[in-house]
């Protein structure tokens, strides 16, 4: 059944959205924040400065102004920045019809809260129950996809009859959705991949070869699974806002994950090295040789 | 404590387990199966062919002797490609002391009879007890480890305290191993990870980007999972064999690992999609758009 879509946002991901959506034969309306903004994607029909090439279809409906962003409205997507979601949903929600499902795509944790992209607006809307709320999230490159390259992305959402809708709203024939009822690991893994990210960087700078970069997406893909575990058996994130003793403000992803880390007793190794590194003032070459000469291990521990 | 370790093969890989070795303090005898290679190799005492520029350490010494090689052996580490083993395993039986631990570095499964490089060992030597056996084995280029670049690798056996042996017998300070007690696990993967690898190959081959390369990792290690899941409860590989209609002769891993995803009934569609294009006549381009266009499906299905 075509749905009528909101996307909230107009950056690149937005985009790319609208492609897959209109493809897939849904009305689309791309709200942005700024009015400017907006204006010359109107103009343009391209995203110049982010996918140089790649133009918004013609069919979506390209608008500034809240109200007629949300009129009619049968989904939400939300594809603004973790940490910009609070003032924008704030914004919007008297606006948000309430059983609408909202689809977020955002990768991160808000600095201070430590909240997941679907929590942030389960906060501001106050509960789960007011609207339906799912994450998409795959490991992709946003110019491949405007590009109609194969890609395969996970819906994830508490209740399997919204994932499944998001799953039919995206799914195109270069674009494949899988299902998954784990909005919280979903999530999490796709904020903790970007700590990973960061480290697959500095290997890349210290020359440090193939066999230490797949050394790191399997002991990454170990620590994040523990982090998931250990914050999916029962102990949520906003839990451990009672129990923290600073607000963590304008810091990156790897200084929220290292204190979900912390907070949770989960050994993080690697994201330990990165924020040592990144914060610590910690040499690269002596954070990667520490990791190389700690006590031998299980391979489930450190 | 320093090991006797016997190396059998001289190949690439097994040269590289010499240097970890002999960086560890460990006595080492690398045997060859052909009287000529071992001989250059005295000579040369450099792998010219396999890994120009690394040389096999003065410490290791070299034979073609079968009786020799075993002689006073603490441990045995098997270096021979999988579908080798069981000729040169039959050779040395009988010059193989009870008790002592057999590591097999090897990743494959062997044709016809669908067993994995430490069952292989097992079914020559009559049954894991009399020797115990464990599988090493990493993601990791010979090369590298080769210049001392940093890599990991897992020792995996059913019983722990052989596990914690084999990982301290090849742990250096470039080289970490972690303990793990599923060697089925661990095998499978090895294996399988070769029919990934082959479908990586096309994905470059087609210029599909790397939003399909991390769908084809992502989807991978699920059907990974889900084949060593499957025989890892109850389901031993050998129980496969009583019910063969036919044997599977010379054919690469692609087709047993095919092969045992029909047996168990387990579903494997990108091992299913390489194999057609291997053996089916298949084109790249129609297996990769069918495996894109299936029906959607929950992420851990299909």
């Amino acid at each position: 059944m075509p749905e009528q879509i909101t996307i909230l946002g107009d950056g690149a991901m937005a985009t790319v959205c609208s492609i897959l959506l209109t493809a897939g034969g849904h009305g689309v309306t791309m709200w942005g924040a700024f009015e400017e903004s907006i204006e010359r994607l109107m103009q343009d029909r391209e995203q110049t400065r982010l996918l140089p090439g790649v133009s918004v279809p013609a069919a979506v409906r390209l608008t500034a102004n809240d109200a007629a962003a949300l009129d009619g409205t049968t989904m939400v997507l939300s594809a603004i920045p973790t940490q910009y979601m609070r003032s924008v949903w704030n914004r919007l929600k008297p606006l948000v019809p309430a059983g609408v499902p909202v689809v977020s795509v955002a990768k991160g944790i808000e600095n201070g809260t430590l909240l997941r992209p679907t929590q942030i607006v389960a906060d501001v809307l106050g509960g789960w129950t007011r609207n339906p709320l799912a994450a998409l999230s795959g490991p992709n490159i946003a110019a491949e996809i405007a590009k109609y390259l194969p890609a395969t992305a996970v819906a994830a959402a508490d209740d399997p009859a919204i994932a499944s809708r998001v799953q039919a709203a995206f799914s195109t024939q270069w674009f494949r959705v899988y299902t998954n009822n784990d909005a919280t690991g979903v999530e999490l893994a796709g904020a903790t991949k970007n700590v990973i990210a960061i480290a697959a960087g500095i290997l890349d700078g210290l020359a440090a070869g193939n066999n230490a970069k797949a050394a790191l997406v399997t002991r990454g893909l170990v620590e994040i699974t523990r982090l998931g575990e250990k914050i999916g058996k029962g102990q949520k994130l906003a839990d451990i806002l009672d129990k923290m003793d600073s607000v963590a403000e304008g810091v990156p992803t790897t200084k929220a994950v290292a204190e979900l880390a912390r907070r949770h007793k989960v050994e993080m190794p690697i994201t330990e090295a990165v924020h040592s590194v990144l914060f610590g003032g910690k040499d690269a070459i002596h954070a990667l040789t520490d990791l190389m000469t700690r006590d031998p291990k299980p391979e489930w521990e450190g």
